[in-house]
């Protein structure tokens, strides 16, 4: 069982740009890149989090709060927000706030030996990484670079350094980078 | 012959922490990394820029002032700033300052069929990036996150997007990303 943070950003390690669009990613076809790795990726995992922005990013784009059909995880979901936010019956998301930790543990029970996805946003994750509670970073690294954005991971992780576990390259788009993080005795 | 934009960067964008330091790309040894790469890369240059941040870097971090002979290229290099900064006898190092394209002209001459390295900081090759003059952004990754400091490239490159040249891993720390610029007709 790992916590993974699993996410598409720009080369310059930002997830989503100044005005909160992902058209820069979008603009690659699903045969592209990341959407291969996908399906493996999210067999082996049993819990979801994501934060506020996301949620509500989602809300936007896939309109699920106008048909719930819409909200495409199958899995229990954890929303972290200190707002409320708008509510719709029939997926399992479940709204928390404050500390991660007691979060955190309800989703490895949940998940049932399977993988904790950690969505984002970066800032979120961030607080599963103070609390050496990440495992891995997983990114699909676009090949645009965007400037200014919303942050990867607004943290600093360098001794001890990540572990580049896995490099894999798509056509002349996409390379996924998968690193663990080390957490010391 | 090509301009490239040849630099380690935090796996989040940075090239220099906020404290305007390396020490996190330091801790790993030479014998990792892009080291393996860098003679095959500056075999191939004939010519170098740099921002006055660099210069300054390497002044305080090589001792090039006192002792000419640290200085460690033997390419002529150009250095933009707007201030009047040290100099040094010896090595081949010319103050220019203003508009990039003039002494790209100069640069590409000098170096006779090379290719011309953009050193950093960021902001100095998004001017070449500005004008269509930058062609390749070859990336070691170090496997760090750094959380803020000084970007990698701030700029907005998206459509076209880059293209994924070469991807090549060192063992479980650096990973090198090449990166082809297009240039619309």
């Amino acid at each position: 069982m790992k916590t993974q943070y699993y996410t598409a950003t720009s080369i310059d390690g930002f997830i989503a740009d100044a005005d909160n669009s992902l058209q820069w990613l979008f603009q690659f076809g699903e045969t592209e890149g990341m959407s291969e790795d996908y399906p493996r990726f999210i067999a082996e995992v049993g819990a979801l989090a994501m934060g506020s922005t996301t949620y509500e990013w989602l809300a936007q784009h896939t309109g699920f709060l106008e048909d719930p059909s819409r909200w495409e995880y199958e899995l229990p979901t954890w929303v972290f927000s200190s707002r409320d936010l708008p509510r719709v019956d029939g997926p399992d998301i479940r709204f928390v706030r404050g500390d991660v930790a007691p979060v955190h543990a309800a989703m490895v029970e949940a998940a049932a030996g399977k993988n904790v996805w950690l969505v984002g946003g970066g800032d979120l994750v961030g607080q599963f990484a103070d609390l050496g509670l990440l495992d891995e970073v997983i990114l699909g690294v676009a090949p645009v670079v965007l400037g200014s954005g919303a942050p990867l991971l607004p943290r600093r992780l360098v001794t001890p350094p990540l572990e580049l576990e896995e490099v894999a390259a798509y056509g002349r788009t996409f390379v996924t980078l998968r690193y663990s993080v080390p957490h010391p005795g």
